[in-house]
């Protein structure tokens, strides 16, 4: 073996059988775009739905069929493939040395009406890392893993990112493994009956670093014509169930003075939701997407008012800050209009920071790559947010047309697809040797 | 017959039968309140339902219960009745001299859980006068009517205050007989079947005066303590429905600069339409009580809105203000946040002033009755709005308990039924004299 000191421009390769040494010409390596764009169409096949879009929910039938192809896959590739217990599938290439691999993943289970890139550009991506890195006959320093995490979507079963979180240790095998899904099954029976019960340890193998590719399923990137996003972290999630209840009343006959008006509640606590996102500024953002009144009536001040508030912010402390106004401000309108206001937390995360190193290495080696980048941060979950605590994690974002996402309509352009494997190929060369 | 000048104040009657004089003594006149409950009770009974309400809807077999049970009690009075071609009944006690008849009026449907009050008291009281005035041997100047009118709430027809609508000549006799019930029958048929397809011409007997007593139901005169309403007018009533389009994305991943929020939009509207009813004072309401979202989740950004405003006030000149405000802040907030904004009306009514002389009859009567008494407008709209357009015309308000109304707890206390009673029987004796 021939080693020398590394950095992230300066990446060293050697051959998996032999010793050739190729350090000249890694840089020029460059994955297969058409072959990626070919396992996306045959993954998108199975579950698919009208609209172009798939409907695999975690540990159905669906889900099985992608699991065997994607598997199958891996196995073609000569990695060695593990499945745990809690269903995470975990490919390993080995390295010219022993110890924990760096690992791309992501999940392949989908939303009831999703697209075909969420989740599965992750790790299809990371296959095609694994061949062109066969193809060229190259070796890494550390192994290489490719992993697929159970249920990251939450669609069937609660909480999301549920394999991820297990495998990391975040929540105990036996309560992921007795969570009932919205079909009334729990997540065990389910394994054991698409056979993915699998008998590794969870939290095998250990990883060295983690990266994920992964559509923005936001509109930043399109909007700005950037073909890569260098994510900085996973914003912190605030969501608030209000239920504010008042008194029923005829339209025209009780005067303004009189009201206990729980819509007028509701919607004052709404539009002050966008002033705390505007004030507090920077990645904050506060949206009331559900708002349920009763009777709900033209003519009836609503007696009872149920709406949500969903709070985001990478800052922990401006997340917090968020919700002291938001709370301060729900009290007083309440009293104010003598209605009563209660509420319960259906979702708390803390931020995430991805490794700065990572980062700046995404960033590097996208700009190398001749790619516009930008960092940003994830509104949206992700298996990297659990990975990063035990390990450097990193994502690459590529492009989401529109921003649509968790939507048959979901799109991203071949370019940024073939940009996107690209970095991650060579940030996992970097993080490997 | 023995004649003298008359004033608000100066009542004089005369025997129906005889020549007796009875000046002295009106004034005390009071009707009986077991009488008048035992008669709400009666008329409760038919279609009533749990919890003390009764389902009388409009030219229903229950309708047709309640329209005979009055109507039986009407001839039982001696009254002349009539049914006109749309439905609405009246009975005429004859005057000493001849002429158009002062009448009492109101309607005795319900909606599908209404309560006892609402409509049936009206006229109800307006039989206890009769009868008063009957025991009494009183005869009156001018005849004395009592009616009920055909489908006032609406709930089954559209529009409502049908009968009275017909009666004063402000829809076609045709039109209302042709128009179709939610339960797919048109009314002409109805009437037929319930054997209240009368023969008498609608709008007769034309009318002197029109006076209705009605619970309020508000909160006004409850919260006051105040026993009698002297009612100024029923307010214009602007029924706007508003839909906007706007873009559904990830609550996490979409900046707020970058939001095309429907649910924002519509929220900011129902915020900025309690502004206005509070910067324009005065009787102005405004109520959104309807509120829809799409796809009214957590974590997506509504993509489409469609909500209420309903706007009430007893000036027009101000009404159109309201309405001009609040379409000049939905337009700029619909711009500002680029989402689509379009509506419309759902309803639009002016605002009716009852009679100056009538309102002060109405107060100065309750007031000389030793009861409280406030002006103040109807919220709703009444029978009463429709017969201001061919005579001077006014109503009686007692308290709703509560304001609530439109359901099977709607209660008046037994006093104030006879206070509203009285008030009724001397504005009556004033107007017939």
């Amino acid at each position: 073996m021939n080693r020398s000191a590394t950095s992230d421009t300066e990446i060293r390769f050697q051959m998996t059988h032999g010793n050739e040494i190729l350090n000249a010409g890694a840089l020029d390596l460059r994955i297969d775009a058409t072959r990626l764009a070919a396992r996306i169409a045959a993954l998108g096949a199975v579950g698919a739905i009208a609209g172009g879009g798939v409907s695999r929910l975690a540990l159905t039938d669906a889900d099985r069929g992608g699991r065997d192809l994607v598997a199958g896959w891996m196995r073609e590739l000569g990695l060695a493939v593990t499945i745990d217990r809690i269903g995470n599938v975990v490919g390993v290439r080995a390295g010219t040395e022993p110890g924990a691999p760096v690992m791309a993943g992501s999940h392949i289970d989908t939303v009831a009406t999703g697209g075909r890139y969420d989740g599965n550009l992750g790790v299809l991506a990371g296959l095609e890392v694994i061949q062109t890195l066969n193809d060229a006959k190259l070796a890494t320093r550390r192994p290489l893993a490719v992993a697929f995490f159970t249920n990251e979507e939450g669609a069937r079963f609660n909480p999301d990112m549920m394999g991820s979180l297990v495998y990391v240790g975040g929540l105990p095998l036996e309560t992921a493994l007795a969570t009932v899904g919205i079909d009334g099954e729990p997540v065990g029976n389910c394994l054991k009956k698409i056979g993915y019960a699998g008998a590794a340890p969870c939290g095998k193998p250990q990883v060295h670093a983690y990266l994920e590719l992964h559509v923005e399923q936001g509109p930043v990137l399109d909007l700005e014509g950037i073909t890569i996003g260098a994510v900085q972290g996973v914003q912190g999630i605030s969501w608030t169930e209000f239920t504010v209840l008042g008194v029923s009343n005829h339209a025209g006959t009780t005067p303004m003075r009189l009201r206990h008006d729980a819509g007028y509640v509701a919607c004052a606590i709404a539009h002050h939701a966008r002033e705390i996102a505007r004030s507090l500024g920077g990645d904050q953002v506060a949206t009331v997407g559900a708002i349920n009144l009763t009777p709900n009536l033209v003519n009836v001040i609503a007696n009872r008012a149920v709406f949500t508030v969903d709070l985001r912010n990478t800052d922990e402390a401006r997340l917090q800050q968020a919700e002291k106004r938001l709370h301060e401000f729900a009290r007083e309108i309440a009293a104010t209009e003598g209605v009563t206001l209660t509420h319960r937390t259906l979702a708390r995360f803390e931020p995430v920071a991805f490794d700065p190193a990572v980062v700046d290495l995404v960033e590097a080696t996208a700009r190398r790559l001749g790619h516009p980048v930008r960092r940003l941060p994830s509104g949206a979950g992700h298996d990297a947010q659990m990975l990063a605590r035990v390990c450097p994690a990193g994502m690459i974002f590529v492009p989401s047309v529109g921003g649509i996402s968790h939507n048959v309509e979901e799109f991203t352009a071949l370019p940024d697809l073939e940009a996107g494997a690209n970095v991650l190929l060579h940030t996992l060369l970097a993080l490997t040797n």
